[in-house]
């Protein structure tokens, strides 16, 4: 058995998401399995050198860990040809910039999603890289939750017969800051700060939307209902940004997609988010981790029933989708695809390309937004 | 205790939902009880005058409930003096002719929805009516459902706070035909019988609405999810009209409906239409019949999780309103509340219009299909 | 509306089952209904003629139902040309040659299973009636079970996936007659009376596996387990007929029928009689009345535990196909469509010459049994 | 207490079977509880000497459990003459002729099923073992699953009464592959690897009927209902070997075993392997783990009902037989027998010549199929 090891770059994992999902979950949880197994048996050691502009968090982390190496100058992580990708989880404003500089010193990329703050910059970064021999991906964490995963092998089974039509909630309360400390940081609630829920979650909703086809138009209205926040101080201010999305995406094969996204709404449903699919042939729910599922042969003859009490328990016609195979953490499935693709080509269509495509939809919810009209979503040719 | 007979055509209720609900559950029920109750204590005994086209029909609908008076010539009934109400459960086509007949002939009028079949008529009937003494009014019966009248005492206490935003849900699955006979009539399903979601329901959707503010404007997308359906005898014919409708609808105090509709969605929810509210105190998620809350003191803190199961059950963290008065069928109820109109000036904001209104928006949201743009909702000024 | 008088001669609706199922529950019930809608509205209204040997049965019988004519000259009752049908339900032994003097006499027959007491018999009673304008049908009736048309349901709809396996468990306990009295008649269990599961229940089995495909070969285990059984007047006698039987039919199309029939197996299944189809997409139980499945992508991932408790509970996987439509009576259901079938062509191929196929299925297992030896299915090229 | 070491070489304990059950949960586990407790009060404490083909696993295994012993080396370690029994876990192919070997070298013979890979290899090393002063056994681990255990104790309760019949449903179903990984290794199912339900399950099958009688003769039909499943790699492969079988098996008795055996069916029973054994005074249901009765007494009156729904839950008339006494490992317990029998001639009746008995019956179901008929089961005369 042979063991490579592989220099890894990883930009702006001191936050919490980015030590716990990318480091710790993802790249340690790799090493300590031994590697990421190619099909010839070599196994690949990812070996991580931090980066980040706070030298002391950095110092914590790696003695946390154990890591050897750490630094502040991205330019020399860069400069060391033994360090063949360069991770972004960084401030996205700097996205653009540090993934620039990257593929120019001939590194493979990968990147948390926006991979640019605009679709101009996403594709010029995308064309940068296929320019070159660079291997890169982006981020689509939520295809690997389990719920997502038995939601695509319903999709691959033939289970819905012909999709007709998706629903995608993703949509819970997140408290103000007066009474409970809210769950999300402030600058969220900021568009001044790139805060807004159009530009965090369209990204994410057109590669689950993707999966069903190729969308022709959208529209979308944004809001901000709760105006009125307290930030990590307890310091009362404005919310500038949209807390709520209400878009409506036709396909080009006919499937429409509805998309409620807020943080206004308080949650009767399975999970925070839940897409449901409803098909000739049957419907699922999905949500991040349980997936139920209802059959035509087992759908309930529903009927309008304002005098009695609804007879049918509309909860029970619904089977939940067994764990047929073990789940690994979503990050860590992507990573270990995205190593696969640089070692031994294996297939990775999650690239800039995608990741332009996901900053496209953000950026024409937006304009539908502020302009009061249908947005066609043209095909990027990329 | 005083009682008084109070003449009644009733014209097209030989149907189903005519015979049940008008007739049956509302007026014999009302007589079965002596009459509808006035503040000084008369009692109103509505006197029923079967109209209609099919004589067997008639008589055998007579001879059933024991009535005395019945007759296929409209003109006749209306020139009975001591007739004065007359009521139009008929075909749609025909409503606004003979909702003007019987105005011209003094009669205060009561119909079903739609009051016409487009904006132009709702209108104008309304004008005749409101140019004479006459008392009118349009069946608005959700709004009597045991769950929307627990959602109107909600909005009357100040549950919700300032309400942010409203969703609609309208859906089930109608059978094809081919596995299972359908549970609703073929022509639903036929554009050019008068069949569509759209204009079936966002009447019903625009009084429910109207309850949490004026719609400033609306983008509606319609489709025929399912194109192909097998009719009463069981042929398969092609399926014209429109099966579902996406709809947004901003209102002018800026709170957000989104309304889904359709025959093609199974249900995973507590009855076939279910409307939730969030405001900033509360929620509330509202089927037919019951309703369910969750304050803002008891909202759990949600938070996603991607690795493991979700520990939050969001089903466990909502109240039922316990049932704190009697329901009669919101049928009933409305009757009785137009009849105290007619005898005693009873308020009776449900008139002609408030039918236009409902006309109105099933048109915009067609247009609004039809052109692929919003539309505005000015104010009828009626 | 035409209605439409139709006489019907039925012969041998004294005992319970005949006269719950046929006369009662079938035709009595089509009466009270306004008799059999054919396509064009008419409605035919059987007029039942009771024929039978004991003239005190028949006369109790037509006065308890109100019914004027019965008799027991068979012969004058075929003489009466306005009775268009013949129906035999009575003793097995006759039913070849009643069968055959009413097809001679002009009628449209219609008889239980088995259609004679053997092969060559059903196939020459088969080719008097096809040699003639004879409308002819045989007793199917477990075809019209809610749970067998929940079944066929599920085939129509491709619900399986290519079916594999089908297994057929028609196995109960008959108590032997001492300590409780028996719930079949003791002839069931003699072979001089006509008795044996073989001939019973072999033609049933044959129409509910035939749904899967044609079989090929049959090998086929009888076995008198209980010998010794207590008859209706609590007498001992020896059992000298088959009580169970223990069968593997190979189907044309590779499909596998493992069949097991008794009277000595106590019950821990769903149902008297279930039949279990295994298919690539998807599996169903059904009872006489629920069905259930559960589909590839809701199979749990069973394994072996030797160990500990087995952690899956195998019932919960399974999900209840709901009643998506009124069920009427199995007996009822054949005989309005073997109504229509003799008034307006409608179709019907449950005739003598699936009665025949039945037949050879008994025949054939029975030898199979005796010469111990696969028996092939030859098609009767009928 | 004395303590007597006996030496144990253990071949072919590296694979997850061997090691778990054999080495871990059986040896390791009765050294731990300090040796196997003879009538005389000693303890033979076995001391195990690791054999196999591959030194890097072997040596990995003997240092995670602190063994000392181990050798690629066969021939040495059979030298040794401080080693008294002989344990065979390896490959098929091999065991006749290690087998042939030990028993040479004047060893105590132990192996898992089939002994050998034909009848004739089977018979052959029983002689020789039998001809020497030779203790042998084979591993029959069923026996002693808790819920064959309760099942063997109502045997010989005499519970049932007379046995009529016994059925046997080990069926599951292994997953294809393709959506999600199997649970079987991919050789299972390809003959030219040794694949095969019949080769697999029969000698399971064979001493599980046993214990009702002597077989007769057996019919079998086998069938590769599933033809396309992938591999541990993901590649698709054409299924060669029988992945399911069926079998009738007359006893001498007049019991008749019904047997199906498959890795097609989904589940809809107790467990993944069931036994129903039916007798004159009761039934039983056998999981690995439960084991459910119904007496005679408590037999419900169970009736065909067509029209209702069945009355009767029958699964409610069953009673779980509680565990009546601990249970340990059904390998090691099986382990602990073989060792009293070596050490002081314990009663061992699962010997070499019962082995032969499980290999004759795969062979005889192999044979029916292929050729299409019934196979006497000849005494072997061991």
């Amino acid at each position: 058995m042979t063991k490579r090891t592989l220099g890894l770059i990883m930009n702006g994992v001191t936050g919490r998401m980015g030590k716990n999902q990318h480091l710790v979950h993802s790249i340690l949880a790799i090493r300590e399995a031994g590697g990421v197994a190619l099909a010839d048996g070599t196994r690949i050691v990812p070996e991580p050198i931090l980066v980040g502009r706070n030298a002391g968090k950095l110092q914590a982390l790696a003695q946390e860990y154990g890591l050897a190496r750490w630094t502040t100058d991205l330019d020399a992580a860069l400069a060391d040809p033994a360090a063949e990708i360069y991770f972004d989880g960084g401030a996205t404003l700097l996205r653009q910039q540090n993934l620039t500089k990257a593929i120019a010193a001939g590194k493979h990329v990968y990147c948390e999603k926006p991979s640019a703050s605009n679709l101009e910059g996403a594709l010029e970064v995308y064309r940068l890289a296929a320019a070159k021999d660079c291997r890169h991906g982006v981020v689509h964490d939520k295809l690997w939750a389990p719920g997502m995963l038995k939601l695509r092998m319903l999709l691959d089974s033939g289970f819905f017969g012909r999709v007709l039509a998706v629903r995608v909630e993703g949509c819970y309360w997140v408290f103000e800051g007066d009474l409970a400390a809210p769950q999300r940081p402030s600058w969220n609630a900021r568009k001044e700060d790139g805060g807004g829920m159009i530009l965090d979650m369209m990204p994410h909703y057109r590669y689950m939307v993707d999966l069903f086809g190729s969308p022709r138009r959208i529209v979308c209205l944004g809001a901000t209902h709760v105006d009125r926040r307290w930030d990590e101080s307890g310091r009362p201010f404005t919310a500038t940004a949209d807390d709520s999305a209400y878009a409506i995406i036709e396909l080009e094969n006919g499937v429409v997609a509805s998309v409620n996204s807020s943080w206004c709404f308080r949650v009767r449903r399975d999970d925070i988010v839940t897409m449901q699919v409803d098909g000739t042939l049957g419907s699922a729910v999905a949500g991040l981790r349980q997936c139920f599922v209802q059959r035509r042969e087992t759908t309930p003859r529903a009927q309008w029933s304002l005098d009695l009490a609804q007879p049918i328990d509309f909860y029970a016609g619904w089977q939940e989708v067994p764990d047929q195979q073990p789940f690994v953490n979503a990050f860590r499935a992507e990573w270990e695809l995205f190593i696969r693709h640089v070692c031994e080509d294996g297939p990775f269509p999650w690239t800039l390309a995608a990741g332009a495509r996901g900053v496209q939809l953000a950026e024409l919810a937006d304009r539908s937004w502020r302009e009061g009209r249908w947005m066609d979503v043209p095909d990027l040719g990329v």
